[in-house]
């Protein structure tokens, strides 16, 4: 059999270094019922240079938008001060109302590594952009996940907790002055939450049995809240059409906790109870990186670099 | 657990068309001995408007050399024809010789479909470039794999077979009328054989064993030659240097006969031996599509589009 060998392998650090740096980032602000409002954020984010929205969509009963768009550092800097510039003025927390828990009128901006970039780069872009939005707008900003050093401090929901109208409160005790800014909230706008995470990967076990407790008890299992892996949120789900229990699963560091451990966990507990998985399914998007890593699990493939994958071999240098 | 969506995810088959087409091809040229004759027609090939050489590798005891070359279809022809056109009048048949058989100076051009691009059109153009090359450079041109359509000239042994030396007695017999050209040889550059392909994948499987007889079975078993898998070639390897025995794989057809299938086989062949597999490796590149179906496989994903692969997002549109 002939040895094929087309010039070396790149060192696996430098996989993705071929390729400029892309990072994303998911600014979930308090509007989502005026669509003039957030039209205008929307395109103040995507008239700056270097930026693509990839997408970006309203809830009207969360009274919330979800904007997706990516970029280099710098580029991704002057699109979330754009988009401060045009939500700050447009949204008075005072008078906002809507079902999803918020802190700010700008709630939360993640900082997401896709290519090209490291975590801690992406954290210090955090940093970055927190000082520059609390002295340009005034707003108090928390830094959140693996931008905070506070070790209570990095999980949103903690941070969100007594939401804007209990803000001023919080933000008297002990331990919650914020990172950067003042240590009052902004009078309409609240305070800010910025941070850098993992890429998100959203994903579903769907279990031979109509049983939601064996999805709830398998959920338990796996989910680190309750003592299972370290990177994982999971509930059960009764999909009623078709009478199938589901693990709903929320991954937060697929390098950390990888996909095929989690199935492979599920299926283990699952069989416990006698019930079979039927079929797993990611919603939205996964990076490559997640698909490649069950692939070598499975294959017990050793010796294996990203830069013998085709495509990023084309799109090489 | 949130959903995330963000956007439709384009169609299955259309998944590849946001991009550009990308065809690879690999002639393989006789001529190892000489860096300039081969610096000489490697030039030529990088020098054609939109082709990127990825890599060249001469062996002087095969006295051949093999090229590796991307882009979109009228550039690979363009280089295609450039690359004749160089070695034609510089290699000569005659007083060549080496270890490895060949039947023509330029002595055989795979294209690859690797992205935007089907194996029809690949099909296509290797015809266009047959026609070309023979109306050219009065070359007798076999069609071979995908672009043929004799069941007995599809494989590249068959057409070999007999070599230079034996083609003209070859070419005499019924059958072996080429798909282009003359009848008879070209004196120096013999003939010559283009085609279509999909891409190969060089995969080795290792064994917890130093019998080389029970990796000489499992080869058997799963190799199509002998009774296996359509798409696989394969046969057994000792590695002295582990004391380990070895499977040693070819993948013709990855989408036909995926990587998966032939991991599972090879160990539960194994098994019966009662013989654990150690580890797989892949030598030199392989498909992403290849992993990411692995990975499907394994962890049972349904409704699953690589539009939802993070990369190809951001790559969108």
């Amino acid at each position: 059999m002939a040895i094929r060998t087309r010039g070396a392998a790149a060192p696996r650090d430098s996989v993705l270094s071929h390729t400029m740096a892309i990072i994303e980032s998911i600014p979930n602000i308090s509007e989502g019922r005026r669509p003039d409002v957030v039209e205008r954020i929307v395109v103040a984010i995507r008239e700056t240079p270097g930026i693509r929205v990839l997408d970006h969509s309203s809830d009207a009963s969360h009274n919330r938008s979800v904007i997706t768009l990516v970029g280099g550092g710098s580029s991704v800097k002057n699109a979330i001060l754009a988009l401060y510039a045009a939500a700050v003025p447009a949204i008075d927390l005072r008078s906002h109302s809507g079902e999803h828990p918020r802190v700010g009128a700008v709630d939360v901006v993640p900082l997401v590594p896709i290519e090209g970039v490291t975590m801690a780069e992406c954290v210090a872009l955090a940093r970055d952009v927190g000082a520059a939005v609390a002295q340009r707008f005034g707003i108090p900003v928390y830094l959140y996940e693996e931008a905070s050093e506070h070790p209570l401090r990095k999980n949103l929901e903690d941070i969100r907790r007594g939401e804007f109208e209990g803000l001023a409160a919080k933000m008297a005790t002990p331990g919650w002055a914020p990172d950067f800014g003042p240590g009052t909230p902004h009078e309409s706008a609240g305070a800010t939450v910025i941070g850098a995470r993992m890429p998100l990967i959203a994903y579903n076990i769907n279990l031979d049995t109509d049983r939601i407790d064996v999805a709830r008890k398998i959920a338990a299992a796996i989910r680190h809240s309750s003592g299972g892996l370290r990177y994982v949120k999971a509930m059960a789900v009764k999909l009623e059409d078709r009478n199938l229990a589901q693990v709903s699963i929320n991954l937060t560091n697929y390098q950390k906790t990888p996909v095929h451990r989690v199935f492979d966990m599920v299926a283990r507990e699952a069989a416990r109870y006698g019930v079979a998985v039927i079929e797993s399914e990611v919603i939205g998007l996964i990076p490559a990186a997640a698909l490649t890593s069950a692939a070598e699990h499975y294959l017990q493939l050793e010796r294996f670099s990203a830069a013998q994958i085709l495509e990023n071999k084309l799109r090489g240098e």
